[in-house]
């Protein structure tokens, strides 16, 4: 019961996952992996997309995972079928819990999506949302300016607002929506800003958060949830600048975590 | 895959479950058991609660159901682990997902739990809650006094006000919780007085919208999640007087189900 969970994404995004994991799930150790080197994923072509991914996995897989969390909505898009059918562990990804909190949160069937082009333009969520409950009405939006914000590091402030403001007029006018699903793992740095513009109105769903709660279920599901409390040492690899990564990962878990390492896929 | 899921209570307060499996899986048909004749199982001794449940098990069961939701706080505390182990669908109980729903939800790690006298004594939510996560801090409380209440369709006003100020008086002064559990599915009813008796900052989860939301999940581990939309008809059986059935299930739905049946287990 105490192999690892392993978690890939194409970047930095999915350490708000992690984060999430470790914060709800803090008896579980984690193997995280970001394909820095060749991020961001969002506009890469499908069949690149899936074979990062496969890379990805094969790495995970020879460090006896327990579980794979694709922490990526565009990998999570292109490639979860096909690994959940041809792995034997199981495999969360980060759309279906997003898809499912909004299902729970909507009271009136309006719900918005954002994230990165590849994301919008695979209609995942709307397939998600609409496979479970046909009558949710679903409006989609890439943001490509957040991403490349996120990894500069600004979170809020005049130009984060800006940016934030251009890129959700057309989803703030045009529609009622109740829910706003932030659906690319980024995005949760971003949620006090995305909340300051589009109104306390709106209830926003973080697929970080809600993938973590999932995983929780989907472990215990399966008898893999560890419940004895034990220190557990997390380890994180980047194909891309190690300086780079460590400083995002102080961003984000507000300390460098200790075991970083540098690989090539 | 167009099989029913089956649901348990001990009376009307799991149709505040079957309520929100109705609402996030609306491709789903429900048939649904409200024990009334031997309601409230709250202060049944630990044999009665065992013994009733399988009997409505065993009826459902008949109807040949593809998953068992235990829409009863104090039945699932007493009946979750032997139901999983010895029947071959999936079973799912109210607890662990509100308390994954509150350890996602929690800051603090400062949680209270509201629930029957059963249910509170089982240390039921104490246990999922600091398995998953050790560093929770639990605040249990029986609020006897809330499911006669409801049964009598008193859920807003002075009165309703005035038993639950009196019932939430230990729980709000000791405790700086920011998360509350409502771990009776009678007690969703009362949300809205809670909330005003408890103010907003603290964060209420009803452990009946978050089954749902987990029934959908485990339904799709299972390969058993209905994704064709259709027009469902639900059945609800009782085994107590159908008049008084039907007035509840009018309050709850704010209309009367077309298929109610009286039935003898």
């Amino acid at each position: 019961m105490e192999r690892p969970i392993g978690v890939i994404d194409s970047g930095v995004g999915g350490l708000t996952v992690a984060q999430e994991l470790m914060r709800q799930l803090p008896n579980e150790q984690l193997i995280y992996l970001g394909d820095t080197l060749r991020c961001p994923y969002g506009s890469r072509t499908k069949d690149e997309i899936i074979q990062f991914t496969w890379e990805m996995v094969h790495f995970l897989l020879k460090k006896d995972i327990k579980m794979l969390v694709i922490a990526c909505n565009t990998a999570t898009a292109y490639t979860l079928n096909s690994l959940q059918q041809q792995l034997s562990i199981p495999v969360i990804g980060v759309i279906k819990p997003g898809a499912r909190a909004a299902i729970k949160t909507t009271k009136n069937n309006d719900i918005g999506v954002i994230g990165t082009e590849a994301t919008v333009s695979s209609k995942a969520y709307e397939t998600a949302l609409k496979q479970i409950k046909p009558e949710i009405n679903v409006q989609s939006l890439a943001c490509p300016l957040f991403v490349p914000m996120v990894e500069k590091g600004v979170l809020e402030g005049e130009e984060a607002k800006k940016t934030v403001e251009q890129s959700l007029k057309s989803i703030i006018k045009e529609r009622n929506m109740d829910t706003l699903v932030l659906g690319c793992t980024h995005y949760p740095l971003l949620k006090g800003t995305i909340q300051s513009v589009i109104g306390n109105d709106v209830t926003i769903i973080s697929s970080s958060d809600e993938t973590a709660r999932e995983a929780s279920a989907i472990l215990e599901v399966h008898h893999l949830l560890s419940t004895r409390p034990r220190q557990v040492q997390h380890i994180f690899y980047t194909t891309g600048e190690l300086d780079i990564f460590k400083q995002i990962t102080k961003v984000i878990f507000k300390k460098t975590p200790k075991h970083i390492r540098k690989i090539r896929l």
